[in-house]
């Protein structure tokens, strides 16, 4: 905790995927939309979790160099053709890009829009996701939500919770790595920022994955612990 | 011009320095205010066009790769120091601070910051500019501009007019180059992104570097020749 401390925040960075958005809801109504009319008995949420089990392992390659880096489209293609392979289900090549396209259109928990909105009126605000620019700009054109750039992936062409994702963003705010106060649901994707000198916000997410299956405290040494964008944007005006 | 084809235009991306900001005016208001006291008779503007001319050859190393990019306050800094020998003029290191500052206090051109905002209701936006991160994000706070994105020198570690620069920015937006406006008073750089297949347009600036002393036309084939961005956004609006 920063207790007495001077609060010398200047720019919040955050993660997206499960800390602002909830990709669960979104992935299993456009996999039930798309594949209901084949599959009536294909449960979407299952679909979804499966489709998210690979997602860290598929950035694995690039981050240890064995890959050129890629965006997160094409790793989702990949694995979408995995997870469509282990429920036996198989789509034209239209529907694949629709299902692509669903991490496109994923619904913002619903107080992000406005809590990022008070927000922004004091701190320089970026998402540093894993997530690429055009993935980041549809996120928020959906959501109402307004950044000051867009940092993370795709900017430094690794994936977190590589060092240089993080440091990359910090050199780019201008600001020291302590001033930069990385906002995430994830635990492990804070101990990383916090390993690279970044102030760190918990925020809980205890049904990212399903009812109860989320992360509802820090399971590492945060600076900030917030039920909610909004309780955080209580602590920080303090 | 693109005359009577359907209009694919899905973003727009900008030159910033002469196009969107006055440039010449801001430094020579901070170049005056930080230097009168001790030297009365500066002729700030004079100061500012002599700083600019090293605008271009400043970059000239990072381009072919003889030297790793460094960002536009690195650059300014160290064409500061030329310039101040050639004016006879010695300052301090806070003020020399300050002075390279001034590139992030510049103001923009009276009809830009409505333009913009009329624009982004229909277009994704971002600067592909040679400034860095922290000066695109000072620029626009400091002149309401809204950006999806910030791309262009930092982003790709490289200065324009190399073809990365625009490639870069059009991969990380997500459509083919032709779809990608890109929107600058320098035929120069319009010559360059046209030859990535970018879409052109351009700005008349015809006082950039004095009055008088600016593109008033394009010296190259562009898709729309526009007297400013409200022309720009009515003829975009077709």
């Amino acid at each position: 905790m920063r207790g007495d401390e001077a609060m010398p925040i200047k720019a919040l960075v955050f993660d997206v995927f499960g800390t602002l958005v909830d990709w669960r809801s979104g992935v299993t109504r456009d996999v039930e939309r798309l594949l209901a009319r084949d599959h009536p008995d294909l449960d979407g949420a299952s679909f979804a979790d499966a489709w998210r089990a690979r997602y860290q392992p598929s950035m694995e390659d690039v981050r240890t160099g064995r890959r050129a880096w890629v965006d997160l489209d094409a790793l989702h293609s990949e694995s979408l053709d995995r997870v469509l392979e282990q429920f036996g289900i198989s789509v034209n090549l239209e529907t694949r890009h629709a299902l692509v396209l669903a991490w496109h259109r994923l619904d913002a928990w619903p107080e992000v829009p406005d809590a990022l909105a008070r927000l922004r009126e004091r701190f320089l605000m970026a998402p540093v996701s894993n997530g690429h620019v055009a993935l980041m700009v549809a996120l928020a054109r959906r959501n109402r939500i307004q950044w000051d750039a867009v940092l993370g992936a795709e900017f430094v062409r690794d994936y977190k919770p590589r060092p240089e994702v993080y440091l990359s963003a910090v050199r780019a705010l201008g600001c020291p790595a302590v001033d930069v106060l990385m906002v995430a649901c994830h635990s492990s994707d804070l101990a990383a920022a916090a390993a690279c000198g970044l102030s760190t916000a918990h925020i809980a997410r205890p049904d990212e994955h399903g009812t109860g299956r989320g992360e509802a405290k820090p399971e590492v040494p945060v600076d900030f612990v917030a039920t909610d964008l909004n309780d955080l944007a209580g602590q920080l005006s303090n």
